[in-house]
């Protein structure tokens, strides 16, 4: 697969610009400790070192060859000592084989090898990315100085690579999204009022883990109950998962394993009971048939930013059926009062990163609307583009003060029927789609509908890749 | 406790060499993301200002008088919008009742209340942390250049404050090791040929976080089985727990959870099948002595260095019963052959960190011997100091061959008798005690005696702190 990958990289560099003898350059992530402390973090990859390379071990860098296409590992050497500790010292010779790459060299050999090449450009990898807005630390050895260096190009078409996702790839991330719709389902059949958040996170950790080998999540995990629900990024350590389920509460889990460094990312909605309210049910249904208009306009050239304000049209019918809101759905997207109860935007690409790379390609501008400035992608669909699908429906005291104080919207809303939903929480329903030829196929495969949900969480079958669990 | 805390460190600035009017200032730790990507690391604190503090969100600093002892608590000013994304923003009030601490304020405040209190002198933390050789990240402000700052003292004081715990710290960490121990025990009742090492792990960490609340683990998992069990740090990244366990494996497992950032570290070693082979027992009997030797032998006074070559003796006296050593226990000792075998230190301070800070107070020298140059301590035994006791006895090969090809080692080594080792593995028992006033208080609660470790295997009951697991 990483071979795959890095052919497809290579093919981006053959253009009349590039010059004969140019290699691109590019180093692993390290391993990292906590603070002063020899508290090791568990390593994980650098995301474009692993499209490239898919190496487990700290310390590492690559060379790619763009005219002969050939690829040279570059590992750290050990000292022998090491061995006590860590085990057997891989040789070259054992790095060759297990990551299928041309040549294997020892790290300080970088500056001999590369005199040895001379190459015309090194292409190193610096860019900004747009999720986070930090730079990627770029690769560096004695000397480089004397060569011609070009450290942009390469982040711009790694990205464009990463965009589009292989077969192999897609192969990867189905396999942990039926881990993650698996445990998803685990949690829905166990959760009672009286447990605590974190019991359900750590079910769903165990269950991915243990079951699909997923030793690291995706991101930390969001298991909110009633009002924390609305908190989009709650479970933070401020915040930590820790409070009781209550009786009347709806759940909001947004948890999603991940394996080989291939992320997944879903979000289910449920009763603490087992069975929806009648508000909990209007709400469902809301944020659901955003999510269903959604997956039926998801297809290449769907602009991504048009279906963002078709969830807000969906929502806004539903809100005005609720008694929530007045006046027609479009009227109320464009007035930015929908936006008040989705803030965030509809998804975004999803890959090595959840957050993957390539939303903002060169060019693009971010909107300054509520919500839409808060889109994390703004292309137009292809094929091949994995894309998470997350419509949701919060009731934020921040957010309806703010409309309640607004002239404009204000006129649009009921208040008392509004102020019912005060401490309710919120709704979220998020699936990881392809986006195919004709449409989408999605990943994602735990109850959807009230029917489905209200039966798994009775202790229903549910069937998963042809696996009844 | 944390209020505690801050006036045992404060006692030790009450010295004339103190001028009047002098504060401690101490930042907490800041919440990062993973390269440059928007993936937050869960936050956990960093140890000192868990100390003082005990504070869970990032981005922290405080203050504290010395003269008066007054606390005060600085947090980041959050921009309205967090509350979206975060919930509900704590005012200084919140804060000031959640931690209790004597004022809150904000961080971009430190510079204008620091010339309201005028300091004499301003104590910083640094110092070289002798487990990872690193540095502690100084707390600084604008202007802090124009006060006296003294970035020596405090380092020195809060570790000679962590080395000794309080009863309030005791109880938390005799809390997370009844935790761990339970799940040590769920382990062992659990585990069978043809599982994955990693779901020993998985299990172990849902066991502590369900059932305990215990979020964060105090270090990476260590799951061996058969040779992997005598590779001391197995389990990091380029060996993921990864095996298959065989049918006549020993299993090596080194976890310990960690709550309100105080750890645990406990290792338990048994065989696959639930049933000791000869050779097994022979190992693990070894190993139960030295243990068992050092618990006996801790107290008040008593030299670590000493314990640690206590248990190289047992270990010897153990090895030359097996046919696989000759000579003098002594004598092996002496000339390092029994190192071969237990190439670690006996075992380290712990509390806040796994490896906890104070293990080479000012003026003490790291011993050249092997084993002996491992040691993460050197001090003498004081009341109140938890520390675990941690023996082993591993068939490293390329330990055996060093031993093999030393002219004075191999005459006290039986060739063939350590060669049907190879391939054997290691066992390691470790325990996390309390030295008291005449002996030692040992809060792990896992079963030990070959009998008792089949016992449970075999589905038996165990008992921590009074209830039936
Ligand atoms: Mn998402
Ligand atoms: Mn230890």
């Amino acid at each position: 697969m990483h071979g795959e990958n890095r052919a497809n990289l290579v093919s981006h560099f053959k253009t009349p610009d590039v010059l004969k003898n140019s290699v691109l350059y590019i180093k692993g992530g390290d391993e990292e400790c906590r603070y002063d402390t020899d508290f090791e973090r568990l390593f994980r990859q650098e995301s474009n070192f692993q499209y490239l390379f898919g190496v487990r071990e700290p310390g590492c860098q690559g060379i790619i060859e763009i005219d002969t296409g050939k690829s040279t590992l570059f590992i750290p050497r050990l000292p022998e000592e090491y061995a006590i500790w860590m085990g057997r010292i891989l040789t070259c010779d054992d790095f060759k084989q297990k990551y299928l790459v041309d040549e294997v060299r020892y790290v300080d050999e970088i500056p001999s090898i590369m005199k040895t090449i001379d190459p015309a450009v090194i292409y190193t990898l610096k860019g900004v990315n747009s999720d986070s807005g930090a730079t990627a630390v770029e690769a560096t050895f004695a000397g480089i100085e004397n060569y011609r260096v070009d450290n942009g190009k390469m982040f711009v078409e790694i990205v464009e690579c990463r965009v589009i996702k292989s077969a192999k790839e897609l192969e990867l991330m189905r396999y942990v999204n039926n881990i993650s719709s698996a445990a998803h389902v685990q949690m829905m059949r166990t959760c009672k009022p009286g447990m605590k958040e974190y019991q359900l996170e750590s079910l769903f950790k165990h269950d991915s883990y243990f079951k699909g080998g997923c030793r690291e999540q995706s991101y930390t995990g969001i298991c909110g109950c009633g009002p924390n629900s609305s908190t989009l990024h709650y479970g933070h350590a401020g915040a930590p998962n820790d409070r009781l389920i209550g009786e009347g509460d709806i759940l909001l889990i947004d948890m999603g394993a991940e394996y080989h460094c291939y992320t997944s990312d879903i979000t289910t909605s449920f009763p603490a009971t087992g069975k929806f309210s009648d508000d909990q049910k209007a709400v469902y249904e809301a944020v659901l048939a955003a999510r269903n208009a959604c997956l039926a306009a998801t297809k290449p050239g769907a602009s991504w930013t048009d279906l963002h304000a078709l969830s807000y049209r969906v929502l806004a019918e539903h809100l005005i059926r609720m008694g929530v809101l007045t006046g027609e759905p479009q009227e109320l997207v464009d007035k930015d009062v929908v936006s008040l109860f989705m803030p965030h935007g509809l998804g975004h690409h999803m890959g090595l990163d959840t957050h993957d790379v390539g939303g903002y390609p060169k060019g693009s501008v971010r909107s300054t609307r509520p919500g839409f400035k808060s889109l994390r992608n703004v292309r137009d669909l292809k094929t091949g583009m994995v894309l998470t699908i997350e419509p949701g429906c919060y009731f934020i005291d921040m957010l309806m003060d703010q409309g309640l104080a607004d002239p404009v919207k204000s006129k649009h809303i009921n208040k008392d029927r509004l102020n019912q939903f005060r401490g309710f929480g919120g709704v979220r329903i998020e699936d990881d789609v392809i986006v195919t030829a004709d449409g989408v196929d999605c990943m994602t495969v735990v109850p959807r509908t009230v029917a489905e949900v209200e039966a798994v969480m009775a202790g229903g079958e549910w069937k998963i890749a042809g696996q009844v669990i």
